[in-house]
């Protein structure tokens, strides 16, 4: 079937389309935007994009990406296992942050936090500790490890441990405590405190004694390619992943522990919650894009994160350096009660998933998720059909049945982001503004162009 | 966006169109097929179809599929539940069938269960005992049961015993074995005898002492329900629904059992096989489609069914009687080391999947499935949008996320199947054609029309 003698080409928004649509008037639609790359940038842009050496690196980091097998092979209590998470240490989500300029659900969560660590006797005590500059703030990925929205990790609390062994390095996550009141989501009463303290004294230690009883662990990138199979894209949908999880595990603690009342309760507590994967998942996600941190020349992106006041990007060939721009505001469905003038801005390391090639990016494996993010199905396809324009390839082991199994869109890169003026869709969870409230929704946003351009002023070929 | 001026109307078959499409001739192509319905029953189709009894009569059939609510409320044997399945009587998949033209898998299914049942001391002496007519058959459907493939059922098996707790009647099934080697499909070695033993001895009165605790039984409509949105049709592709199964039953068997070892086994017998859910489903699917047995006026199927010689439907008004055909050959993919010469004809009870409006008929729901039955995830797509033709509404329950959440199709009227000539989709294993050998590979085919003209022919309006 051809088109013939259109009347109209209509370029860029599609809005204006809609008169030709409603009269009928024959018109085509040219999917076109305007470069999102600042006019001192461009010639930059170009030679980049025009670089061999950029290619082969790119097409390296593609490679670690796609090769990387991360394993889960402990659950064990961060002050052992995480570098530099001891004393009087907080982690959190996305790049530094200070306490002046911390949103309230982080402030939340770490008020929490010190409760939790018998560091403050009540959480108004512990807001004048942290105000105080007792306390030392840092944000997860500068030790490994990530954690999602608030992302606070603190020494006593158990981490999924995820080794990615075709790479050798680690990663770790905290365990996820559920929905509605939890820390990660900056409530902090007392119902908080008890079930991470009942997480610490049973659920990590059993997880513990399981996971180490399999001999080669746990293969997550394969939960996550199953999960895909079967309508979860593993950042806002993890109902399946979580139930194939906990069937790898349940024979496992059944066979390390004695009880069945204690394995009732674990088991009760990791089904009810079909977040219970995001962690993991997030550990190996990070696992897996480590392999590209420092990576010379290449312009993918090794980590995107937010701590609720501002997101930053890492790019593979810039190692650690952080680029910033202020939190987006996401929009999406609201739970009864809450509306968007209770929304915190964009929050939390689990954009990871997408620097892997899920989440956003696989959002068409996951018609479903649009009862909790909003939109119909055929957004979540167009999500991850526009994502492919601005990754330097596709997943070689995560696929997509709605899309004839064709490999999730990964390794986004950074010129490509600001050539098309296509930035990175996030899935994300909603926190309330105000510290000890918890989660009001869920929804999508858009990385700003604003820290890719800085990625790009900064990128040196060498 | 309009099409003009085509230069070619090509009707029916599409491949008359390809020589079109590869010389760039502009065609519209239009579905159109030969009605299926015989020259003599014309007329009858007509009336009946412009009949507002039985519009009215089908209005209500699709009200009771859609209102039935399937509970899971025990797991007992056979014999105490099962009515006529005392002494020496052996149920099985289909319409009546004698021992002369049973199949290949049916006899060796039959065979199995005559050594399980202690009515024979090897295989060998029990097709002797078979084929002297000591032993009675009777097809699962005359005692409110199902079963797949081969379907026996002897008295010492346990079964799911399911309610439709809106109109009171009650369905059975079997509990399905696994994969490869097994009874359902032919198989009766002494691994097969064993494991039908342990699932006496150990399986069956776990689960019976679970169930029976759960206060307001299992849901099976709920499982079904989330396991589409999961990437399952439910019934060659039961994964989800199956994790969601166990994540019912396992704190309740953590709560009636006191070893975990013995909780361990149960847990991995069932999480080790993918299509543990399809015997529940089938009971489910069964209490749902007897509600509408004997429904005066009624067009609708309440059942489909092949013993593996013959396929045999029920239409609601048309009561208890067959209408019967000789059954199909599917055509699939097939485990390495077996081709199509080893298949036998279509056989199995798990097509009450489709009349009950999931199975082929929400096979949108199930992209991943085409790895395992064959064809592509756009197949799926139009198989379902193709059976909306003949059902006469869809389901209020069962949603399809990649169809934006419509229901599926439910309620196959015979008088649509003739008067399109479309034919129910049906998603089956395969089971090799002589005893003793099991699952050679899984696939697709289409009810004849046969039965369906029997059946108008029979029909009478009252």
């Amino acid at each position: 079937m051809s088109f013939k003698r259109p009347a109209v080409i209509n370029i860029g928004l599609e809005r204006f389309a809609e008169t030709f649509r409603r009269t009928g008037v024959r018109f085509i639609q040219l999917d076109w935007r305007p470069p999102a790359c600042p006019k001192e940038l461009t010639e930059k842009l170009e030679e980049l994009a025009g670089s061999a050496k950029t290619a082969r690196a790119n097409d390296e980091a593609l490679k670690r990406l796609n090769t990387s097998e991360p394993v889960l092979f402990d659950v064990l209590r961060a002050s052992e296992a995480v570098e530099g998470l001891n004393g009087k240490v907080l982690c959190h989500a996305g790049p530094p942050v200070s306490w002046e300029k911390m949103c309230g659900p982080m402030r939340g969560a770490m008020a929490g936090a010190c409760v939790y660590e018998g560091w403050a006797p009540d959480t108004r005590k512990a807001f004048d500790i942290l105000a105080g500059g007792e306390i030392r703030f840092s944000p997860c990925h500068h030790h490994n490890a990530v954690g999602p929205m608030a992302g606070v990790l603190s020494p006593s609390m158990y981490v999924w441990a995820v080794k990615n062994r075709s790479f050798g390095n680690t990663a770790f996550c905290s365990l996820n405590e559920g929905l509605g009141k939890v820390l990660r989501f900056g409530a902090c009463s007392e119902e908080v405190i008890e079930r991470l303290r009942w997480m610490q004294n049973i659920l990590g230690p059993a997880l513990g004694r399981a996971v180490r009883s399999a001999k080669d662990g746990i293969n997550v990138s394969n939960i996550t390619a199953q999960a895909l199979q079967m309508g979860d894209e593993c950042h806002n949908r993890n109902v399946a992943a979580t139930g194939i999880l906990l069937k790898e595990l349940t024979p496992l603690i059944l066979r390390t522990e004695k009880e069945t009342s204690l394995v009732g309760d674990i088991f009760d507590f990791i089904a009810s919650n079909p977040h219970f994967y995001l962690n993991l998942s997030m550990a190996a996600c990070k696992a897996s894009a480590d392999s590209i941190l420092g990576l010379e020349n290449s312009t993918i992106l090794s980590a995107m994160a937010r701590n609720g006041t501002e997101i930053g990007i890492r790019v593979a060939g810039c190692a650690e350096k952080w680029f910033t721009a202020p939190a987006g505001m996401p929009e999406g469905l609201f739970f009864a009660g809450f509306s968007s003038a209770d929304a915190n801005p964009d929050i939390g390391d689990s954009t990871i998933s997408e620097v892997a090639g899920i989440g956003g990016f696989a959002m068409a494996a996951a018609p479903a998720i649009v009862k909790f993010v909003g939109g119909t199905p055929s957004d979540a396809l167009r999500y991850t059909k526009e994502m492919g324009l601005i990754t330097h390839g596709r997943s070689t082991r995560f696929q997509i049945p709605q899309l004839d199994f064709a490999g999730t869109p990964t390794g986004i890169d950074i010129l490509k982001v600001l050539e098309k003026g296509i930035s990175p869709v996030i899935n994300t969870g909603i926190a309330h503004k105000e510290p000890g409230i918890g989660q009001v929704g869920a929804g999508l946003l858009r990385a700003p162009f604003e820290c890719f351009s800085k990625a790009l002023e900064e990128m040196e070929i060498s």
